[in-house]
């Protein structure tokens, strides 16, 4: 069991925290999410592993080279941009469906580098947002084309991962991301209802069921695609694949709702876990107590 | 040959237009590029039904649906973003190659959705721009989201347009748009290479090298990419490809010159001109008169 400081404690319908900006939330957000992934990697060494896998991957593949104007911040904002249990999701999913985890490097990297993309922009100081409260090593139109950039490299890469015989895999997975982090998707949808329900004029009551339904657009549809490109890329069957759907859509809120600083036994957190369960029982087969590390169990 | 009203007449070495910002300059490209376009396409019946063809492809497949706070303002930026020649250049290389059309339509469409997003951005208020000078119908953080999901969905129709025989094209075809709307590519580095040189304290001379350093990143690499594409789908050989790399190049550095502003008979825009001929010239056997078009003769 992991544990983390919580700014939330047993909320039960509405949460009376500070919603005079989303830099705020957001913020506070960033903060809990590299102190939940940092204990989480310390007490789990599966995902340790898997997470040091893809950074390495990723330090391989993007190497600062010339045009360094465009390299040297795209590495940084690439590295230094908080990391969620996404890429490491589909890593484990493909090895769970009894493939090789080399199989879904590049779809993880690439899960990696949408969300670094996201994280930038999300921040990006616009004249209608407050100024952000994080640490801007760029000015803005720097992090708006590396942002820009990042995101059709993510795709370069898994376009580049395949030898020849597996193409159909690399595009069905490339559909599912690219529906996961455009406009048809959850993320930018997510960020739209960020912005419609925070209030930039005071206080503001946070509902527990705005936060879940952002909770299931952003964490629940990444993760939810991160377990099914694992799924895909390890070769499992389409029953296979749809159960890990739901599995990583699960995930998604557990680790969603922890990151909001909901606790490990508050409700919405203990009926994500048991439906995530409940996915894994049709597995029979299959070994679950490394993929069970993802629900913090 | 297209006439167009050119704001620089036969520059030498040293052109004196004021760069006191990007934003007058962008401006002022905006308006030449609709010009340019909307001339030429009264004139080439061969470009207008490559548009039109475009055109119509988008429309049946970016309907405005739920939710609608997603699809609306997507509808629009796609649809008021001014057009280039880079998505009919697509077509028209499939075609020349001796492939059908609909072969590079989702290729096409692509390319005119990275055009879109990256218009967008372009010219997206930030705190360290001055204002732009277009027309916003949508707040700054509406329209970094659409932008940031308009590209995702590009790649995602060219990942579904393959019925699965043609898989491992679509990927060459993603390998080559990545790049060159991404960081490794021209588009990025064309974007911060005007940013750098412009500057925003005062007036300053623009050489030509300069503005031909820009074209040549973005334009050129933009009509480089789009001849490549339709290239590939439409079943060309290697040989056949590369030439079409260089004829886009030229392409791109005749239409970039043009929309900057310098005239037809300018010494940049002959030679591009002769320089793509001469890669038509491998051609033996094929109908050239069609694709000439692209070189304003």
């Amino acid at each position: 069991m992991v544990t983390t400081t919580s700014y939330v404690t047993n909320v039960k319908s509405t949460v009376h925290f500070s919603c005079i900006s989303n830099q705020h939330r957001s913020h506070l957000n960033t903060k809990l999410k590299s102190t939940t992934l940092r204990t989480s990697m310390t007490q789990t060494p599966y995902w340790a592993s898997l997470h040091a896998d893809i950074e390495a991957h990723l330090k391989q593949t993007i190497t600062i080279k010339e045009p360094l104007v465009v390299f040297e911040p795209m590495h940084h904002l690439i590295f230094t941009a908080p990391k969620t249990t996404v890429p490491a999701l589909c890593l484990a999913t493909c090895e769970f469906v009894g493939g090789q985890r080399h199989q879904a490097i590049s779809a993880a990297s690439a899960l990696l580098l949408m969300e670094a993309a996201t994280y930038t922009h999300e921040h990006l100081p616009l004249t209608d947002r407050p100024r952000p409260m994080i640490n801007h090593v760029y000015g803005p139109n720097m992090e708006l084309l590396t942002g820009d950039g990042i995101v059709p490299f993510g795709f370069e890469l898994l376009a580049r991962s395949d030898g020849g015989e597996n193409s159909e895999r690399i595009l069905k997975v490339m559909v599912e991301i690219s529906r996961a982090v455009g406009s048809g998707g959850g993320v930018i949808d997510a960020q739209y209802g960020k912005i419609l329900y925070s209030g930039s004029d005071g206080e503001e009551k946070c509902h527990v069921e705005e936060i879940r339904h952002v909770v299931e657009k952003y964490e629940g549809r990444l993760h939810s695609c991160g377990a099914v490109c694992g799924g895909v890329l390890g070769g499992g069957c389409e029953e296979e694949i749809e159960r890990l759907r739901k599995f990583g859509y699960y995930v998604g809120i557990i680790q969603g709702m922890i990151k909001w600083g909901f606790k490990e036994d508050h409700k919405e957190v203990v009926e994500a876990r048991n439906l995530a369960i409940q996915e894994l029982k049709f597995f029979k087969d299959k070994e679950v107590d490394a993929i069970k590390t993802f629900l913090n169990i």
